[in-house]
């Protein structure tokens, strides 16, 4: 039997929020990734991580790491894949990657870390080892996600319009949605309740909304917590 | 920044099939668990499974275990989850879990290993490590992805009727379905394709459907293969 002292354990996490980008008239999924310092892949950008600490716990190890690139705790925190191909890095890591959903005010109050930039989803550069392969994986896996769960208010304040709620499908699935046909599926779903409470403005007043937290985000079935 | 070189990485695999258990009139979800020889957990039932070799990729390293504990290639196998809590075992391990089907008819054939037994997935004992909890999520998981992937398809030979169909998905999710009800559903679904064979026997005739495989048994998105 070959001993494994040779490989070692990394976790990484793809951390999604949503920004109006200059210019853009509708909000896009950007995420963090950091400039690398060192070799291999001097000068890429990279998902955020490290080293597994042989005392951390892998989801203590996620929220460390997302932690220390935007300072924040995530409204959604989830493992996503363990990545270990044999030749993904010139030495043998494997990489237990998470997905994070992050507030949009939280992202932009989050104080600005160096060598830490957001990033469109849809227009990333080369990234260092397989990343792009991963933010690929991580971005289907949230516009599946939004399909069958309430996850999308993760990236919502605690109240909403349905336009606003409209934005972020929008921005995940990158295409128009029917506000009528909107209404009436997210109305039917249990997943929201109406506040007494209106978004006054230029527009006619939008009733509030909030997440119906007795439904979890999304549901993770019987893992350990 | 702690060494990780104390934390070795092991795959293990839950392996599913079907199978009709002395005394049953209906079939049941079973899969293959090994009696450890050496300690922690001396004696106790564990998911089969081994060190990751630093020269194997993980998918490979979950198919080498697979054959090697039923002799086995697996119509379907997908990666769980990982598991790396401190606490799971004496040393740090972090598992790569994944999950497989095997076809009855395939399971049965299967030369038996040493210290090898099949158990109905309602009833095991307990196992060794975080293992029955690991079973737990596997199950969650089959029972999840039944309802919107072809998945059963993996546990059935090339052609079966729908009334074979029916008993694979009364026996993961446990309980009996309306036969009227899944003809319609199934019928409806584009998941099947009629053929112009029979299976003949003590009842009236039942037509033979095969698996569009122009469909995925389950949507993996952009992963790398």
């Amino acid at each position: 039997m070959t001993q494994t002292s040779d490989i070692r354990v990394a976790v990484s996490t793809v951390i999604f929020s949503l920004r109006r980008l200059p210019g853009a008239d509708a909000a896009s999924v950007v995420l963090p990734l950091v400039r690398r310092t060192r070799d291999p892949y001097e000068g890429r950008w990279a998902l955020p991580g490290g080293w597994l600490d042989v005392n951390e716990n892998l989801d203590a190890a996620a929220a460390r790491t997302l932690a220390e690139t935007t300072g924040l705790a995530p409204s959604y925190l989830e493992q996503l894949y363990a990545f270990g191909a044999v030749d993904r890095s010139p030495s043998r890591v494997v990489s237990i990657v998470y997905w994070a959903l992050v507030r949009p005010d939280e992202a932009e109050a989050a104080q600005a870390q160096h060598n830490v930039a957001w990033f469109d989803a849809a227009s990333l550069p080369p990234l260092a080892f397989d990343h792009s392969q991963i933010v690929e994986y991580a971005l289907w896996r949230l516009r599946n996600k939004v399909g069958y769960s309430r996850i999308a208010h993760g990236l919502l304040p605690e109240e909403f319009t349905l336009a606003e709620l409209r934005e972020v499908y929008e921005a995940i699935l990158e295409r128009r949605l029917d506000p009528a046909n909107f209404r009436r599926q997210v109305e039917n779903s249990a997943t929201l309740i109406p506040t007494e409470q209106f978004r006054t403005g230029s527009h006619r007043p939008a009733r509030l909304y909030r997440s119906n937290h007795d439904l979890e985000l999304a549901d993770r079935g019987p893992l350990p917590r």
